[in-house]
């Protein structure tokens, strides 16, 4: 029989429909600071009312830029592990903080309560949270946290009875690693203690479609708490390996002239499934 | 006043949600034959009735496999030239014989009329040609050409009422000059020719949307000859110079097993407008 395939509709329907028409160029986002190069990236996940869940992120990377959709990369495989462990396998839609692709983690930081990003980002929130089925918001990192809180008190009556699940950034183990000079192994302990200490209050406030495994993270990742992107996510066509745990895109180049104007797009070698060339 | 941008729409409406749906994978495309692992790309253009030209191409390529619309490079923009001169701006679908890309010539050519190919491409020709407003088709190439031939016959009242242009492939001058040895001057021009040989027929059967003009190509490519892609043929957030004259994509590697798994993306230097790095 023939393999039936699940794609992302896209921005058919309204209001996401305008949303996209009306997104923000380099007016609102300086490209001193943002990749608006690469375009904006808006969205993973249910646009028709069934989500449950809404993960708000930071901004997109490399897979993201060829993807078109956000969290696909290392960050979103954590994500989607942790949908997973409260029983949400596609009943979520992720948005993030910046439509554009961050340049430098400071630039990040100095723009997320700008008021033109704020509003646009505002009327997302608005489309995904207001007399919607969203319970909980699932709040990646310091960024996210910062963009929710310059929501809910535009929609007080919303916001109150949401969940905010207000956790370490998917990556973050890296970051601090990179930035502090800790081990790796123990900024990664850092961070999933932390999922662990919100994966019990997320799970409570969230009406599962599957069955939940609430058993905590160890003090690693382990083999299945990075769970692969559904098929349903990415846009008609999009390669298989798109959604796996492989990295596939990376920027290069030997100047930062060329790297910010690179993205080297790479089938993982256990992807290459073609015959002997 | 803020941008209106605008996008394709994609594969919500039937029949061409089933169609993307159904595509066939390598059970049907020989990977010795087809880049499949790079997933198979659809169309270009109007889905929504409006189409009065169909073009029918042969393979996607490099910039293709990113942006996930065919005829998007240099090829697509020699074809927006031609529908420019008959006052075709907008009005056009596009779709090619393989889905996938072909990996060397030799294997394009052996597999135009298999059986399920074929079935395939005759749903998507059906779908754009029967009970539509679709007056002429425009075939680039000899594959092109072999493919409405397979087509024709299962709709002889269709493609009665059809005009079929079947010029040569717009790189055709390309190809030409490197397997002939002849100057690529001297095969530029005999492509130009073919195509002056089929316009005033095209434009005859054609109802513009636009002003023609009907002045034959010169020998050589002139500056108003190539036309970008429209915004609207692309995926939402697709940065605008994916749809520049500028190339963008390219394999890359150093043997042929990291060439067929590479293409690198490089923002051209015209559109690299971020400030000094």
């Amino acid at each position: 029989m023939a393999v039936v395939h699940q794609s992302c509709p896209g921005y058919v329907a309204e209001p996401f429909a305008s949303l996209v028409a009306e997104h923000p160029g380099e007016d609102v986002y300086p490209q001193a600071d943002f990749r608006t190069e690469w375009g904006p990236i808006f969205h993973r996940g249910r646009l028709d009312g069934s989500a449950r869940v809404l993960v708000l992120g930071q901004d997109p990377a490399t897979h993201e830029s060829v993807s078109r959709r956000i969290l696909v990369g290392e960050a979103g495989q954590r994500v989607q592990g942790l949908l997973a462990k409260i029983g949400i396998d596609t009943a979520y839609v992720m948005v993030n903080v910046y439509l554009y692709s961050v340049f430098g983690q400071a630039a990040g930081n100095r723009h997320v309560t700008d008021e033109a990003i704020t509003t646009y980002r505002n009327r997302w929130l608005d489309a995904l949270l207001v007399d919607t089925d969203v319970t909980a918001v699932l709040a990646l990192g310091d960024l996210a946290a910062k963009g929710y809180a310059a929501w809910a008190p535009t929609r007080p009556e919303t916001a109150s009875a949401l969940h905010l699940a207000a956790v370490r950034h998917p990556t973050y183990a890296e970051g601090s690693a990179r930035a502090s000079g800790k081990p790796l192994a123990e900024t990664t302990a850092a961070q999933l203690a932390n999922w662990n200490a919100h994966l019990d209050a997320l799970a409570a406030h969230v009406q599962p479609e599957g069955p939940t495994d609430l058993t905590p993270y160890a003090a690693t990742w382990g083999p299945t708490d990075l769970v692969g992107i559904p098929e349903g996510d990415l846009p008609p066509g999009a390669p298989a390996w798109w959604r796996g745990v492989d990295a596939w895109a990376a920027r290069s180049g030997a100047d930062a002239q060329t790297k910010r104007a690179t993205i080297t797009v790479t089938v993982p070698r256990g992807a290459r499934s073609w015959p002997p060339l």
